[in-house]
């Protein structure tokens, strides 16, 4: 990584010692007022997976929620528990959960090379807890802006279920191919939500089987595409994919595991979102024309996590 | 409960059989676009507390977040793992926590009297995993449209930090007034979010000690106050302590433990959001003098939950 | 199974109405003494699999242990706590993990049929925690005897790893025809220790696979067995399997899922533990042809428990 | 430490660079033999505190164990699940839990001082996991053998409930005073048992109130008592306290913390086994004036664990 992006741009110093949300910096009150002018229905989206006890595409080393009732009905029908004076009974629940394993943000230390983080901090600052540029941070700052959907695996495929085949490479080209045949404009300080129809495999062909996230399509790493979300001052991108990026690529026929996360998360600062829900907003997108939105994503702030789950909300 | 609520409305029929919203569904397209109309400066306040691990203000019977890096820089420079082919390193995390541990939303059948709980469906739906009104439901529609601070704290405390006594009933005319003081109005299907002052007593008085949910301030139940819920078409009522109401009150000298529970989600449908982070929101309000504003509050999508976290979003 | 099971032997009434340990009462002072009897060299062996994070022999719903370090040196070196007074540093671990997820005893109301667990409670008392025969209770009465390892896997495959091939059905006959073989004598309240040579197959063929638990080896139901289970009054029946009985069988053209712990947990009180490590045993006793042995199996306290993992020592 | 054990014994290369068990070498078949001698009438004794969900005494920044049922009765009984084919019902459950958060063994890395644990290596052999020394090496291994009661708390005080005061510091004349009043012998590589009283008050007292651990009775620090726990070969150190020794000690007038720890786990390779439930054993024992027995404690084999639960058995 040190070599692929000697020359490429860093956001360490831009804005301040100290900062964790880096390219969320981006997103001002004047951000929020332009993603409130792409509204025009009110018509709202939530962009979670489904959290399913014990399933769920992750992966590999992670494990899906495992939710437990601590209380429910049956305490009061097995006479184990009384209802409160007055007579309102109460259910209760618990998860166990990786905080990436569902829709989540990661936060601006979760990856990096050599030993610093974004901000040039150490990367001990990550051990037992990140203590700089924790997902904490993101949620507390929050995510609210214009977003724009770049439905790739609808604009290269034209059948149903309108997705990529698995390993296809994303590039900056069949970003702004795509934002062009869809007729939508990518302006500075907007939110990329691109759509690779690959999460929705997970339900439809093997709900059981371990989700293989290294053959899912994705972005792939060029020097373009890292300067060109540099220079459009992209705070966040999302996808419906495990790692927004191709999780294994080739550059100058080596091979790379999620360069991506190197260029945008710890050098530009840039927020990256993973594993979203998008078919029904396509969906709608496809049939309306309209493929701009106000998006409003507050992850769990989670102090000295490294990613938070989080329920994104599109309003178009 | 079957007594006090004899002559309530009851909201059971009125959104078909197989309703799991409730009265969410007031929250219309319109009601979107109503929510943006109450934005003027695109200020975001995230409303969740901070989620610390193994600290916080839980109820008795629930334990804090326990929260896990699962990987973090140690195991690169303790020598335990390699960074991925081409450099990349990242840290992973995960979590043991109870769903309502922190700002949250609560499902439909999170509470409830007899053995029927919101819709008429038995109790028994709840049992390991909520099959009808799950917080699934709730985080799938989305909560968005216009809210009103109604800060109670500041209105009837006008000492900082603003707040109510321990044990204070707020009634509905208390809400009432504290709108007229504050100049805002509130329509038809606005979203309630009403400041006690409370949660922000558990960090300044007694971090580590077990919080006393039982004598916090909250909202107390009345005839008056559930008709005039129904009758404006509240969809949803937050507020900055355990439980939106008084745990335990005081009815025709009886003592009920949390009937508003009851009241609201169970016969009416109106979803409860517990745990706000109010005091920054509050303090601008009072600034500015602007009391309404868009909310956006997508809990996480958790199938069969009862209640799950949320950090919801004010745009002023 | 109330068919099945009509004329067949039940011990309910035997130890007393709050009887929670049914066969273990045959563990008495003496049957401690006769277990010392059986020991010789004072070799011993460790019969717990070995819990690894992430990975393991689970049925399917379940997940293998899931083991954080809480605190370990890395807390130190990356400056972020400091030495306790004095100079001692120390590490600190967590783990989610299901309670039958490694060896582990079952308690006597963990399978039942009808609406009745082991000594003729309703089966209500297993909501929300047992309130009676909990894993507990055994695991305060502990489990220490006589025990006879009957390597079935040996007897029948003469070929290392001598394991049962997969569906193996063993019967009452092939436990007897082994113990011949083996030249040793099951006597009352002996504890039986049954080999088929299955777990081990977990790690060498397929480690990351999910276990295939329905095709492993295993006692099959059939009324001699059951009838002399009871007779030679077994207080504990062990193995290295998943579920000591084949999971699928076939009675009379009918399938019966795993009837055995009808018959043996619910009717005779008879204690069922699982997936135990016996290679090492096995090898021992092939080579010096010593198959009794003083067996100490004390599981986890764990109140209102439906199990509870073990880590059982063979004294030989 | 390093001033305090400048002097003091080590056993870093006695048993070979690789060993993880260090005192437990001490433990041979014959020591095993030597164990089932102090054996007469059969009598056994579990020395594992209760696992309630939500309560124990655990130290601060760890949580008591939290058990969930995964499922029970009222799956059946709600009509969620089927029963199996045949009519076989079953429980399951899963718990989260700090290791050390009830009756426990202590791996030989799980305390140091300097950057070495046990045996010379690295404390970075700690990080996310103990690659050297984890508790599965003791748990392999498995503890078997004579152990002495010492019940120091009867000894020093004749009235019921027959425990030490809290602060009270034990010294190894304490010990032999009190073998000595018990007519026992301790021999060579004896385990020794002590009996403070101080786990009985958890319950006694309060059993919701944080657990004070800095003021329990325990071992105090000494030249003596470390040269002689060497020389005597002593294997394992059990107790009914949290930490086996004063938690807060004053040595030439500094405080210092948890010592022997470091003495006697990173030093001595002596394994320390805690929070033990000794009050029945103490008193059948102050009974019958047999203050030997045999014990077998295998704690669970987690790897990488630094501690482990254990059931313990004592065999009179």
């Amino acid at each position: 990584m040190e070599r692929l992006q000697k020359d490429a741009p860093s956001n360490w110093s831009k804005w301040g010692e100290e900062d964790q949300v880096g390219a969320l910096n981006y997103l001002s009150e004047e951000s929020v007022l332009t993603g409130l002018k792409a509204v025009s229905k009110g018509r709202t989206f939530t962009l979670q997976i489904p959290m399913t006890s014990g399933s769920g595409p992750v992966f590999p080393g992670r494990i899906p929620t495992q939710h437990f009732m601590a209380q429910d009905a049956s305490v009061y029908s097995a006479g184990k528990a009384e209802a409160l004076a007055g007579g309102v009974k109460f259910s209760d629940d618990a998860a166990f959960m990786y905080l990436q394993g569902t829709t989540h943000v990661d936060s601006l230390a979760h990856a990096w090379y050599g030993d610093q983080v974004y901000g040039g901090k150490s990367d001990q600052t990550t051990v037992h807890g990140h203590s700089h540029a924790d997902v904490a941070a993101l949620g507390e700052k929050g995510i609210v802006g214009r977003a724009v959907l770049l439905d790739v695996g609808r604009y290269q495929n034209k059948n149903a279920p309108y997705r990529l085949a698995p390993d296809t490479c994303i590039s900056l080209r069949d970003l702004q191919d795509t934002a062009k045949a869809q007729k939508v404009k990518i302006n500075k300080s907007d939110i990329l939500v691109i759509r690779t129809g690959s999460i929705a495999r997970f339900w439809e062909e093997e709900p059981d089987a371990e989700w293989d996230a290294n053959t899912e399509p994705g972005l792939c790493y060029s020097t373009e595409l890292v300067n060109w979300v540099d220079q459009m001052e992209i705070p966040m991108i999302a996808a419906d994919n495990l790692a927004i990026e191709k999780v294994v690529q080739e550059i100058d026929g080596e091979t790379v595991i999620i360069p991506l996360h190197g260029a945008f998360i710890r050098d530009l600062g840039v927020v990256l979102s993973e594993i979203y829900w998008l078919d029904d907003l396509a969906a709608d997108s496809a049939e309306d024309g309209k493929y701009d939105f106000l998006l409003v994503a507050a992850p769990l702030k989670m102090e000295g996590g490294t990613g938070a789950p989080v329920n994104p909300v599109a309003i178009k």
